[in-house]
């Protein structure tokens, strides 16, 4: 390597944002590295901001168009916030390989297999000291917990020294599934010396230190032995071991467990294929359950979200499978409400209060722990790894700033690097050195749009304002018809005693006749002239200023 | 009174939801009884499930079929939640007295004034033990807590007992303004027995007791004087002892404090007219502020949810009124964010990391305190007044249904009764004996639109699916012309190398010529052919559904 390589490092997703991670590292001369891309996620629309998306993509043009330089993709564990996007955008990469442990690797095997592509791309990684090559880049796969199986820091040996990726985890000494917390192990990576940590933020806020999954086996039990009528609980379908707690809580209490959801019944079978999970509890069937009596089942089911589709939604709607929440029964909620999804779980939770049903969750008992860790334990791994620089990632913008300020404070140099900021991490002076334009990109239907395309924009703009749709003849003379068709969407056609419909027709009858020929000919200044009178209208009759379209056709002479 | 005379409650919004809170009392012979109302207020809408809509009111219909026998309508406070339909509403009792205490009276009155109707019928009502009478019922005004001045219970006295009606309240000893929390008069309030207890219920689910408003001044005043460049802080305006406080902490600091914001300068304007709020500190305007060097002001802002218009938005996106926020700079919410405004008050919080500012809140250290009663603290309320019967109220489902919970282990009869629940307060056995049929309201430019009528519902159809426009032409000799005019909103118009609108033009040119003669002369049925056509385009390629409006225009023969 030239003396004039760089070490670089460019967050396309995640940085500034919790959600979509996807970053890029790069090693060579500049315009010539070499490039590996860190995790493919995907980010979840709402109504707020995306109506009718079904996914949000990191933009990856700025790699796509390097692709025949990028060596490999690595996935740090198979949460969609890390993966999700893998099947959407990996033909920008052909043939690049694309490793991850086992239970990771089986999930990003499906994302090609689901959208057509080579599902062999995918390899199988083994597990730190053992680590993989990928051009100028020796990877290793270093155990953390998070709160999905074989979830892994990247320790990425470069010619310009180590990096060390965190991807999402938590510091705990007794997981459940999976490596405990390996102080020893931790110290000898930091040992040779980190160039730089790329450390996750998402809990740079919580003060307290982490609490361990193998804290809440015993409260689950003792809930579940307790309760009187049916069980049923939630979590994240990917958290195999809180699944695994779940269903032992309900087996010690002598329940028939069944598994309800199609994520909850896949994750649960990724973990026995991949071998990270040994035994499981039996379970029956959804069908089978219906003939257990209410009071020895348990249900363990997908939706902690409030997803509308997913299970607990349904069954706050009604009956679902055959099952039926009663007055009596208990829903536990095992898992945080992510910020955004307040509104939607509050739904479901007063659809079964309504219902009689007895709701517990983190405001009623110690029944969820995190999986990202808080500022102490981020401090801890800080002190094992002793990192010359540190870049937060997976964060808002305000996280990682905090978590710069934790950075600077432990005597470390922070590097504050959004979507986009593109770090130099070789040389003297560490730091952003460019900003890359990067934006998302929406899956819209079978459609991937840019989020700069005005397509969703324009969706927004129709639910807030309303639609006025104007049609126009204009005749083979080039002279307007009189007569024109109004309809509206999304406004109310009462106006007094006429419907403003008719209203709108009426006062455009007035103009049509009126207009000169200039603007007859011309469809823009046409438009305008019918969307200035129906705005008009509209305002003085119900108060809104709507969107309007104006479909002219023009009648040509036979 | 009759023996059959009964004292009924029927809340027609606030039971089932937090804000809206609106609550009938009857007292008489069924179909004869005698009303009064207590609140008349607002929910706020969002691009969730109420796109565009300015205000969600109470539907009132059940008791405006009755104006005639309402006697008062009263307003236990100022938040927009207890008065803030007053002024949409009001035309529809009219000549009904409006009671509140001073400083509530005072927003009443702007109600009615800004929408054209007579000021006059607010009544200054006095403070407990005083009472003003309203047909049968003699209503007292209690002092509580709250995050606003002059909240206040309802003590209503009726021939079938006393009926006390919490309003949104706290226990605070030491509230700052107002009168502090007094228990020997919430002891002799519930000496002569209590009937009823209809109570607040938003903060059951928390389980330590409520903190004082006095716990605030020493964090802040701290704060405030540890800030190095300009101190920028919000809360609600309408919590004008907050308000205070923050501005006698920048007074310590030695800053200049300047109110910006319109509800923030009106809020201790009302205070200041109504006596509430003795001296305040000398405040500047914004302009004059200009003058001030940064590290010696201190601005205090609205805008704590995140609201896009307000003071705190504005000065997240860039220059308002001549101040920009910089490194350095010190930004305080003392404010709570509510469930749902999350993601609004994250977006500024980010955009100010951004500019540098450091961002103190809730999380990181002790700056505001909830306006509710707590749950211990609403035991301490109803081991006070120790009334037969509880009704919660203002709360979600779950919370109604926690708070019954509380009131049954404490010994009372629990009433679970959300909105539309008709309760009979009066008999041997108290309950819901009738369910009315109570929706919402939404106030939508100029015009009110019932939630159930589809209008909003349109909306966000067209933000979920995007909308195809399809114009059709059927000629004199009722033929429709083979050419039809489409045109896209919400939808990308790229399908491959032809455009997708045109793509439909050409589907609708084979179609037309083809259909039938009672297809062509029948709207409905032309529509749906078309509908079906447009449809069927657009999921093959854009993978879509989207909501298809067809304007046939029918020329006449001249």
């Amino acid at each position: 390597m030239t003396s004039s390589s760089r070490l670089m490092y460019l967050p396309l997703g995640g940085a500034g944002e919790i959600g979509m991670n996807c970053y890029v590292y790069g090693y060579g001369p500049q315009g010539k590295e070499r490039f590996i891309l860190v995790d493919i996620g995907v980010s979840f629309p709402d109504m707020d901001g995306t109506p009718g998306v079904d996914l949000i993509l990191p933009d990856i043009a700025w790699i796509a168009e390097r692709a025949d330089r990028l060596d490999g993709i690595f996935i740090t564990h198979a949460h969609e916030d890390h993966v999700g996007a893998l099947g959407h955008l990996y033909r920008h990469f052909p043939g690049v390989p694309v490793f991850a442990r086992a239970f990771t690797a089986i999930i990003a095997t499906r994302k090609l297999e689901e959208t057509g592509q080579d599902p062999a791309m995918v390899q199988i990684a083994p597990v730190w000291p053992e680590t993989v090559q990928a051009g100028p880049y020796t990877v290793g796969f270093a155990p953390t917990s998070h709160s999905i199986p074989e979830a892994s820091a990247l320790i990425i040996d470069t010619p310009e020294g180590r990096i060390v990726h965190s991807g999402d985890f938590k510091i705990d000494p007794d997981p459940g599934l999976g490596e405990p917390f390996d102080p020893a192990m931790w110290e000898e990576i930091g040992k040779t010396g980190v160039r730089a940590l790329i450390c996750d933020s998402t809990n740079v806020f919580s003060r307290h230190p982490g609490r361990s999954e193998s804290d809440l086996p015993g409260p689950i039990t003792d809930l579940v032995a307790g309760a009187k009528g049916m069980v049923v609980a939630t979590t994240f379908a990917s958290n195999v071991s809180r699944v695994k707690t779940l269903a032992e809580a309900g087996r010690a209490a002598g329940r028939t467990v069944c598994l309800m959801g199609r994520a909850m019944k896949r994750m649960v079978a990724v973990a026995q294929e991949s071998g990270v999970l040994g035994d499981f509890p039996a379970t029956v069937s959804p069908e089978e359950a219906t003939q257990v009596p209410r009071e020895n089942l348990m249900l363990i089911v997908t939706g902690s979200q409030g997803e509308r589709r997913a299970a607990s939604a349904a069954m706050a709607r009604g009956k679902y499978l055959g099952h039926q929440l009663k007055e009596g029964d208990t829903f536990l909620f095992s898992s945080k409400t992510i910020p955004g999804n307040e509104i939607a779980v509050g739904r479901i939770q007063n659809a079964m209060s309504e219902a009689g049903v007895e709701i517990v969750d983190e405001q009623t008992g110690f029944y969820h722990v995190s999986g990202h860790a808080n500022r102490p334990d981020l401090e801890r791994m800080h002190g094992l790894l002793k990192p010359q620089i540190l870049v937060p990632n997976h964060g808002e913008h305000r996280h990682l700033r905090e978590h710069c300020r934790v950075a600077a404070e432990g005597g470390m140099t922070p590097v504050l690097a959004p979507n986009g900021a593109l770090v130099e991490l070789s040389g003297n002076a560490p730091g952003v050195v460019e900003h890359i334009e990067v934006s998302r990109t929406y899956l819209d239907g079978s459609r991937l749009v840019g989020a700069l395309d005005g397509v969703v924009r324009d969706r927004m703009k129709l639910a807030l304002n309303g639609l006025v749709v104007v049609a126009l003849i204009i005749d083979e003379e080039d002279e307007p018809i009189e007569d024109s068709w109004v309809e509206l969407r999304g406004l109310p056609d009462t106006a007094g005693d006429t419907s403003l419909s008719e209203m709108i027709e009426d006062q455009l009858s007035d103009l049509l006749p009126r207009l000169d020929r200039k603007t007859v000919m011309d469809d823009d200044k046409l438009e305008e002239a019918v969307r200035r009178v129906a705005r008009q209208v509209c305002v003085s009759e119900i108060g809104r200023k709507p969107e309007v379209t104006v479909v002219i056709s023009r009648l040509m002479a036979a």
